[in-house]
């Protein structure tokens, strides 16, 4: 079960049907999924924003940078331009190559894209390489193009899937998370939802409670010896409120201070990054077209904390789904990765 | 009291003697204090990183932006030289100009410093417009000077004090608050503190209890009206560790990851500044030079962890503190702003 | 006579009527020059972009740093809100202070703006030490809103006036001067115009040609011996095209071109900050409003270049003109500045 | 002939013996060029900043973003972390990702290197698809390989060889060009070296002459046309000077200037990106290392103006350089490409 079925609180907001990145119209996820003898032990995940040619029908967006120790791709076109043009995906470090060429190959090989040239591939990722012989390098571009393939609107697999396969967080074996929520008709009414692929450091807290030092297990526990370097996060924020790119940012940066309530802290060896995109229909920016001008309407930077405040909580959320959702692993050289004690953290949280 | 004498517990490093940013070696604090009339509330603390002449002897340092809604000054040739060469007035909104003022007269005015004719002055606000007549802007150069002059080390004042005199914080009195962390000696001893000028809206949690709703005061609570804009957060870390401007900026950009473990969430509205700087004798850089070349012994980029950590949880706790400390506060056109109960408080903590 | 005037070329775009940043329609200019004694050569420089309230219809805006060894005002809420929202000062580094007074006086003594609590003021410099004794800090917040007051649309001053009474540039007198372009009507028909105050150093070029060595005055022309710190150069681009926030700082970057293009390197001590602003009318950002939303139809990002090469051609210009404008002066402690010698410069473009 | 060798100047400062980056101790280059059939015609060029093993001894580094317009790999690390761990490859848009796999396979399999997991690869790009048909990606991980392979001191080839065979700058055949300068001893003795791959749209300027529109080819000569998408400009800097990171971003920064004296001005399709980085011998970081600390004597901050200039300098003439060398093209779907017509062009020159 989630941690909301549980009983846990994330924040003061109502969450989507699913309660899932899913929950954003048009927004569909797949994974792929690869374990291979005892040491390959990683995967992919795909984000796709809409249900148009993304590339022909480019989405507002952002990426921020928590902490930048990563190799995600894509980053400076989306900072210049403000919008991204592939899908997105999510795999380990060392194949962030293979996941921009199947981006390319995506986008080239679709008819109406025949005459495109420059592709902007978007691909973020986290280091498996504690359980995933991540120098084997093994996952293709096929493979990638399968998460592609594979993807759907509707539930969201979490835990070990996907690019989520062999990553740690907290202590804990990591994965793939979700969570959304949802404005007020007022307000506009629109959803907001986040996905996670979650694999850094720090003390893990749920719901306010430290319940990484409850159980002994959290980063600096042996605060004179070395300490290790961690992994990293990657945040997807996807909404349908109508945003320009310079409020995707601002958006952004709030899934931070979602990953903080968790007990991170961005520690120096976590690519901390969180790309935001809006798919409201009227802000598609058209790749070719014979007008000077577009036309957009967008939220006031007024009306936006409502906004702000649904990112921290579904981020928060997000991660501690993918820690209750991923199962004990033993992969690479024989490192075995637990899975959070489901059942001892909801006793820690009742006392 | 304080509440960490209450019992209340702020992640899993030790602090300073002091638990206060003055735990850094050489740094001192002041504040000048103005309540005038019905109307008036406000005032100005200041920071003295080190005792040598600051302008002579810069320091290295680094400002992040939170959230940018704000009238800082100072920030770009920080950003671009990498140092800080004035003492840190914090004040409101409306007068940061009259703090730059005192700034250049206090740097020019000093003997050793008779021809310069350049001055970066280092001023942060945030409004204290609802307790405070903001628009009277009665504070002078004198009451800033007043306020250098009167800094010292030792304990610092909180809550109602300085530039938090009238400032407001998650829906409840705000002000000045501080904290601190030291490294084990094995990782060097040093000292990391904070000090904040809350008023920044949120959803109040402490200990990450959310005592916020629990008190049924927090920020979104009627969603379907008009949300009010609220303010902003300045926060000065400074440290004794050897750190270069780079990673002054990393280690500030964590101050936001322990504003959100109070409940912030960096409205729109909010002016959210961090500045880091680091007294470490050995990396003063000489206004004048014949040498042209400087050594520096800086930590390296493996061996932050424990600052960054250091910096969330005193944050935190420095805000916690601006509220515990902080007093009830009838001000301008009589609007009263009540403290935190604290007695409820700690009745709900201990639930 | 202006460089053109006297057969000079810069660049392939058509001028407006003016040549000047007043071409923009609505846009206006006022200085304040103050010469007292043998000491005191200084001023200030107004730019009102619009002539409606700016407070309560905000420009979309962005600030483009050069090299950020300067003490501009209200850089990061131009860059959090992609918006500006007082008139633009320009005058000397040690009297900033006294320039975000006078706007903010400007602003809240506007019965319009009678609730306003909050002012964003942008105030950009040049030290003009060399000339003027700056430490002696005698512009007043009178002198600041006379120059305010007396703006007007149609030709510009140039040269030693207003903010540009007391700088140097290039190893002469520098000053203000300003240049303008115009898109054919086909793109739009739309009008750019830059504004600057020039007080950097470098090599001179004019049309391309080696001045500066020609004339033996040139940074570097002693470079073995300890060379000089240099100053500044502001640079103000106003369009009525009708851009983003986000647009509006890739127009800003391109001004650092035309600067190039005159012989500038971006020194160390020299604070290059390029303010640029659109007028167009359908972008004005209301200070309040009941709307959620705003609607903005900009310009494409395909349809920029021409005005791209308008900003590198008008900047170049507007250099150029403020060194032909400029006129000999003797100043702080008897220190003596020469006016480029015109007359030896076109016979020196004609060789 | 280089246009040096035909008695064209560029800049004040001296260059080194072979006027190329390579002039910088230790820098080698190497070119893979592949023309196939009628349609293919790229390459790939290496920038090896070491002889050492580069991962273990990373550089300081930083880099500039001119137009974001691009798929240059690996910034957000070198950014937040100031280094870099790999050789630098520049090839065409579309195979960036293979590029990165030879970075990682040339990283991981060095023996001293075997427990690597993670790889910072830095690959810059610029379009080629005008003359070479970039869309079948014929570039392989061998013939990467092969360029840093080739790669070494002493003279290196211009014009259509490897990541410049097949691009075009300022309505010419485009390419690689080189192109350095060295300070006094006075000064240190420094060395700066520059490398482009030439492939952007604007007015050519050759020693500040119109050169462009003298000969009739230059963008917006068509004014009322629909403008064409322009390239982009790839510039690595490598200096022998102490420089930290945060002063090699400023030097970068520099690049951009030069790039405008040729006329360029970064078009809003080109991707015009300055990778910059000091081999100085004392500023190697470890990769692993039992210290907490590291030393750096770094120049001062105000020792930085020569480099600044030489950067200018050096940008300048290696673009033209890239023009002189290059020759006439023609490739994919029978598009041709002239080369710069040299000898009417020193006749203009001479006029």
């Amino acid at each position: 079960p989630r941690p909301r079925e549980l009983g846990i609180e994330f924040g003061i907001l109502k969450t989507g049907n699913l309660n899932a990145i899913t929950d954003v119209p048009g927004v569909k996820v797949g994974h792929f999924t690869l374990h291979q003898g005892t040491d390959i032990h990683t995967g992919v995940t795909a984000i796709l924003p809409i249900e148009e040619n993304i590339f022909q029908n480019k989405v507002p967006a952002a990426i921020y940078i928590g902490n930048g120790f990563g190799k995600l791709a894509g980053y400076t076109q989306v900072e210049e331009l403000g919008n991204i043009e592939t899908p997105i995906l999510l795999t380990n470090t060392m194949v962030v190559s293979t996941a921009i060429d199947a981006l390319i190959d995506f986008t080239i090989q679709n008819p109406e894209n025949k005459t495109v040239k420059s592709v902007n591939a978007v691909v973020g990722e986290t280091n498996d390489g504690g359980l995933n012989d991540i120098r084997a390098r093994v996952l293709t571009k096929e493979n990638m193009l399968e998460a592609i393939a594979s993807a759907n609107s509707g539930k969201v697999a979490e835990g070990n899937v996907g690019a989520g396969t062999g990553t740690m967080s907290l202590g804990f074996k990591g994965g793939i998370g979700t969570s959304s929520r949802i404005l007020p008709i007022s307000k506009g009414g629109y959803t907001v939802g986040v996905l996670v692929q979650s694999n850094f450091g720090g003390v893990l807290q749920i719901g306010g409670k430290p319940i990484g030092q409850l159980l002994g297990n959290y980063k600096f526990k042996n605060i004179d010896k070395e300490y290790e370097e961690d992994g990293s996060c990657m945040m997807v924020v996807i909404t349908d409120a109508p945003l320009n790119a310079k409020n995707l940012k601002r958006l952004a940066a709030r899934a931070m201070l979602g990953l903080s309530r968790t007990g991170g802290m961005a520690a120096n060896g976590s690519g901390d990054y969180v790309i935001a995109l809006s798919t409201a229909k009227d802000l598609r920016i058209a790749h070719d077209s014979k007008e000077m001008y577009e036309t957009f309407k967008v939220l006031r930077n007024n009306d936006l904390d409502l906004l702000f405040q649904g990112v921290v909580e579904a981020t928060e959320e997000a991660i501690i789904n993918s820690l209750f959702a991923a199962e004990d692993l033993q992969g690479f050289n024989g490192y075995k990765a637990e899975a959070l004690p489901i059942k001892t953290v909801m006793e820690l949280l009742k006392k």
